[in-house]
């Protein structure tokens, strides 16, 4: 044992890494490997020009501020230019309201730091995304899981959950949901049920986190801008801690998101900034700062929604022609996911290395079941993959199901 | 009480703002005041045309990975371009040894959720960096400090202090030290002491933590480079985690920095950060490393240490004339900073108002020490003002000590 070894702390020993990032690292050494594993945004939609106009302009101004610290709540201008686009979406709030970060993993992060004890329990939909249950566990939360209907959260689950939890003495700190085409099964939460949990929030008086990286890319065939209203919009009494990123609409790679929260949490979580990293990348902030005042994320929102409709057509074509009687799945009404359930009995974890060997990939289920469910379904991205590799990589998916519901024990699949 | 108020984790409910970061948003709604608090980089000295260049021909390459995530550990090729560059330093090692950060405030924070659980010790200089200070405390860590000498920490004192800490059982779980240029005092760890505290830390089986944003930045009138070199560079068994950042360097927007270590704990910081902020923003780490792979680094270090070597001595001319027989101070062999000690008995914070009052402001001393000391210090960054901003500055300042010291009881004045 050396002395790093010797040193870990109880979390530092712990650490496992995250399914999707090791999707990643897998599909790297692979060129012809069609991944549908992580929700990369298409490359193609980058606004490129725009932003090389922009980090002309900003660069050649040479503005002290582009390229110093910057305050850690976030460069005031920016925070600013969100204030009114927060409102056109229902949400009423001001820059005391807002706080950057280093995209939303990293509020996440800090919103768990500013609740969690260690031992408190987080409420999350079953399945959830594994980045939000990877930041609750490193703060040492028990993550109990609520089930999800068609619409979205049981709420009669919800309130069973809850009530065992509260018998126990358990500290509930906050229920976590991402409404908008939910990671990873693509849901969308009925606006009643927003509503009610709204509701339930007073009530049962523990807050909710709204994790919304995807709302603004509904599809416009199926869905209505209204139908992805914030939660967050009819928070009178400050129960919602409201997370929105550009990773999905500008680029990943500019890490800027924001958390709406009333300024109590604001200031706390901006001390919490501090001591995690200081500040968000200034540069990035003013790309998208740019972004935004010169129109490009209006231009390219519309844009986007027509593309991943389109590819999520696409997915959900192939998997008609390709996967019937062998799977069910539910074409999604936005966003980047697809999620697919196969018969029981089979695990899409075991069978990776057999969908590696065919050059496709997609994320397993069970990493984003905290109840150890979720064996038989797994997750696609339909969203970086180009259209023919689309229909390719659900083909060759299709063989590896049917090799592996071949070799298994027979049992009867789900209707599409 | 609010339901966030109730809800609010131990940690959350005692977060309190960093002394320097107070300074900072004091100075920014004053346009007249001197401001010497925080350790901001000349922004005259920032390659901005490099930048423009580089951004411009990256943009217009359009390849996907510019705008995309990017890998937690860090974009390849960066790690890559880092590895020749630490060997030049003495430091041997490969990218398996390599971690990216959002600055060294992260590699601060993700460190020290992989090795503290709350209660166990950390042994840190006195005054050390606030922002580690901080970092160190949100997880719950016990700061011990250990005092400097001329020539760095005093050694009979660390062996002191580990005997005290080990008697009562705690567990210590690193030494923090800022060997180059340290923060805030300027001062520079001898080679002797080096030698001695990577012998000390393998004796003790504590491992060691070397911070060194400010090592390229010797002054060549006094200071050779074989001067700064890293402890790391001697450490054949893995005992120290070193971080270097280039924030000091290229740009602190960039937010780009390193961590070097054994793999065995690259790797698990590798998963703390996954859940930290997934990774840092692609385009910055292009930007450096462009910035290293077309020399810019390169060419910027000499002008670097030309022009705060330049700044120091007029801060030193400065204090010489305006404060001679009411301060002591040492000029700094390199770096950002220069400590004053004012006469026992005056309270730099207390004084801070008046300062204000005078449009000049430092950052007090007692925030930097973790045994409640330092409150006749101040630190005096030279590296952000203009010289003659400089110079009116310690005018402004000196007028304030003075008066100070004139309605405070009277304590003779340490020697310059």
């Amino acid at each position: 044992m050396t002395v790093h070894e010797r040193a870990f702390s109880r979390m530092g020993a712990q650490l496992t890494g995250s399914a999707i990032r090791q999707m990643g690292i897998l599909a790297a050494g692979r060129p012809d490997l069609i991944s549908f594993a992580p929700g990369y945004p298409d490359p193609d939609t980058f606004a490129w020009d725009a932003y090389r106009d922009i980090a002309d302009d900003l660069l050649r101004a040479r503005e002290a501020d582009l390229l110093q610290y910057g305050p850690t709540r976030g460069y005031a201008p920016l925070l600013e230019a969100l204030v009114p686009r927060l409102r056109r979406q229902g949400v009423a709030c001001t820059t005391d309201d807002l706080l950057l970060t280093t995209g939303s993993q990293q509020a996440l992060d800090l919103v768990t730091r500013l609740f969690v004890d260690p031992g408190d329990v987080v409420l999350v939909e079953l399945p959830t995304f594994t980045g939000a249950i990877a930041a609750f566990r490193s703060a040492g939360a028990r993550l109990v899981g609520v089930r999800q209907e068609a619409d979205g959260l049981d709420l009669a689950h919800l309130d069973e959950v809850l009530a065992v939890e509260r018998a126990t003495g358990a500290r509930v700190k906050f229920l976590y949901v991402i409404p908008n085409f939910q990671n990873p099964t693509g849901g969308l939460l009925s606006l009643a049920k927003r509503r009610a949990l709204l509701d339930w929030s007073r009530r049962a008086d523990v807050l909710l986190v709204e994790d919304d990286p995807y709302g603004d890319l509904w599809f416009p065939d199926v869905t209505r801008a209204e139908d992805t209203r914030p939660i967050k919009a009819d928070d009178d009494e400050g129960q919602v801690v409201y997370l929105q990123s550009t990773s999905k609409t500008l680029a990943p790679a500019l890490r800027t998101a924001w958390v709406v929260a009333p300024p109590a949490v604001i200031e706390r979580l901006d001390v919490a900034k501090q001591s995690a990293d200081l500040c968000s990348s200034t540069l990035d902030q003013r790309l998208v700062l740019e972004a935004i005042t010169r129109g490009v994320l209006d231009a390219q929102l519309p844009r986007l929604r027509e593309t991943y409709a389109h590819k999520r057509d696409v997915m959900a074509g192939a998997l008609a022609r390709e996967c019937t009687g062998l799977a069910s799945w539910a074409p999604p009404r936005g966003g980047f996911f697809l999620w697919v359930q196969l018969p029981e009995g089979l695990d899409t974890r075991a069978m990776l290395p057999a969908a590696v060997e065919a050059n496709v990939i997609y994320v397993a289920g069970a990493p984003f079941f905290v109840d150890g469910s979720g064996h038989h379904a797994l997750r696609l991205a339909f969203c970086a993959a180009s259209v023919s590799r689309i229909e390719d990589g659900i083909a060759r998916l299709a063989g590896v199901i049917r090799t592996a519901a071949a070799s298994g024990r027979p049992v009867p699949p789900a209707g599409p």
